[in-house]
């Protein structure tokens, strides 16, 4: 089922929703006052520059999150039976806006969770949207009908619709993206007075969990300022945590690590034992917290069964054990493969469900495999 | 230049210890209470189970922290000749306890700064200390050529020796990795309570700051435990500066973002300003601090390049696949698939050497697979 749209912003995102929806086979026409993007962005074939004869289906607004609700105002008097849509990363504040410059009732809000860090037309692609959330909030007012035309579009760029109200979309981006930027920066922000041999210490751990602390302070400024009171709430519970476990370590290091000598430290063995707890329990909170993350898709996370097998590092190895555990009639749902260059042989972990682990070890021992 | 290495504990890092020395040629035997462990470790190659027969250059005590000065101090009776040295991530602490006990003149301490988040031998690399810094402690009394055996050792692992008193290293890895570790923790702890539809909206961001998360908090009970206090200071910065940002998104929220209503609000237009300027400072700061962690030691020492491949999401394709690919003589060094809960493709990266990836495209192209 294909439909119309008007793409108003040929930047990433806008020249991506081009893309996908003239690969849908929709008829896509482009907008933007930045002459040289919208021209990249025709001959990438996410468009026409031409007007619409009649009006799209859907409008979609691709621009900075300020100047939404104005242009949206414009167009709904130009463009009087087509839906409005925007692709702004917080939800609330775009709904309020449009509300309050006079409701337009055809305006249900959009965020695709996908994004570059390259910008511009240049960097569009017509699979960016492919597979991933693509949340919709619809102000309570909006006729089903109307979440559908959205919902449609949405398919056609490739990406998954999931409807959420504009409160709890602001919620959980300030949770899984904006809190994690501020705390990643204050974390980095420590690394600015160190010694320079310090720093070579550094291992992958650090680079990872300062990586986004690289991100443009300006557009981040932005957002957070957006999305200003979720954020500061969920800000609000790392640093009661944090502050509970300083205060812990503080104990722990006031009576020296190997035991208690309550007469010269004035802390008995109790309070350091409550104090390991208040680490231990922060750290499994935290793993029992990252392990709710879904896979890069959106699968929800599935307790698979890991079944080691050692395995010869030769070409074909890996096939012919996958044909093994296939002969076995038992289906490998995931495989993590533990290999480096040097080494004689590779670990190679088959995860499969619970049920099937017992059986795809005694399969592949059978047959000689290296099972572990 | 290869010597002989008694490797105790086959964890994560014992293993890695004998697999990298066994690559350079050297003669690894294997201690571990666990019989699971040091099977496994055996049977990936690190080394062999039997007792050697002569004393070891080094005894690589790979053990948890506590358990470390009185092994070494048993171990030190049976080889009179060699050196002894540990890997514990804290230094001070192993090299009070060594000398409690009563010093035997032969422990140099050690610390690789290398890990992963998964643990066991199952996890180990030969690979895992390539290219990364490997910080010796040596006690104010120990020799030169006593702390030569160690470097050695270190070299033929592949690590980068980095010699540093005990203090510094302790306050190094409390900034770049211990004080990460919580910081971690403690956003992913934020996940906990939240709804599931709220994390299906979780980006690469999230996974990367909360990666270290995943770790195993026991294991980091310990570590923690054993540098408190330099872990304390540097986490009373992080939240001095998360303070500060949670307190200027309070101002701004409360303002409402588009603009102040002072007889309203009770707040100015200059207490945005400098609200939104405190938020800027932070996002600022973190850009600078995360510029200055080198980057060379992070990263894999071979970069292998990705080949993607859509196949059919059914039982049997990927090994299909991967036959294919061993049908063209390449070997696939790692592979990922991407996971697309409801649709008909699924996606594979086959990671193999960069000169072999466009042989494998054409291989697999010619044969009708999806390549991209």
């Amino acid at each position: 089922m294909s439909g119309s749209a008007l793409v108003v912003g040929t930047g990433l995102l806008g020249t991506s929703v081009g893309l996908s929806l003239r690969r849908a086979g929709w008829h896509v026409t482009l907008q933007d006052r930045d002459e040289r993007a919208v021209r990249l962005a025709e001959s990438l074939g996410a468009g026409s520059r031409e007007a619409p004869a009649t009006d799209p289906s859907v409008v979609v607004v691709a621009i900075p999150p300020h100047q939404v609700a104005r242009v949206i105002h414009q167009l709904s008097q130009q463009y009087v039976n087509a839906m409005f849509t925007d692709v702004c990363s917080v939800k609330t504040q775009v709904q309020l806006d449009v509300e309050r410059l006079g409701p337009i009732g055809r305006f249900v809000g959009g965020h695709p969770m996908a994004g570059r860090e390259r910008s511009g037309p240049e960097a569009a692609r017509a699979d960016l949207f492919d597979g991933r959330p693509w949340v919709i909030c619809p102000p309570q007012q909006a006729a089903a009908e109307q979440v559908w035309v959205v919902k449609d579009m949405v398919i056609a760029c490739g990406g998954e619709p999931l409807v959420m109200d504009a409160w709890s979309h602001d919620d959980a981006v300030a949770r899984v993206s904006h809190a994690p930027q501020v705390v990643a920066s204050a974390l980095a922000a420590q690394l600015v007075s160190a010694p320079a041999q310090e720093l070579g210490l550094a291992g992958q751990g650090l680079r990872d969990t300062g990586r986004i602390a690289a991100s443009d302070p300006s557009l981040w400024l932005e957002i957070l300022t957006a999305n200003a009171a979720p954020v500061a709430r969920i800000l609000d519970g790392v640093v009661a945590d944090l502050t509970d476990v300083i205060r812990a370590l503080q104990t722990i290091a006031h009576a020296g690590v190997n035991g208690v000598d309550e007469s010269t430290t004035g802390y008995s063995d109790k309070a350091i034992l409550s104090s390991r707890e208040e680490v231990h329990r922060l750290l499994g909170q935290g793993r029992v917290g990252i392990s709710r993350v879904p896979g890069k898709h959106g699968a929800a996370p599935i307790d698979y069964e890991a079944v080691p097998v050692v395995i010869p590092d030769e070409p074909g190895e890996l096939a012919r054990l996958l044909v093994a555990a296939g002969d076995a009639g038992i289906n490998v749902e995931d495989l993590a493969i533990e290999h480096s260059p040097g080494q004689p042989v590779g670990l190679v972990e088959l995860l499969v469900l619970p049920a099937e682990a017992d059986p795809l070890r005694s399969a592949l021992s059978e047959k000689g495999w290296s099972v572990h």
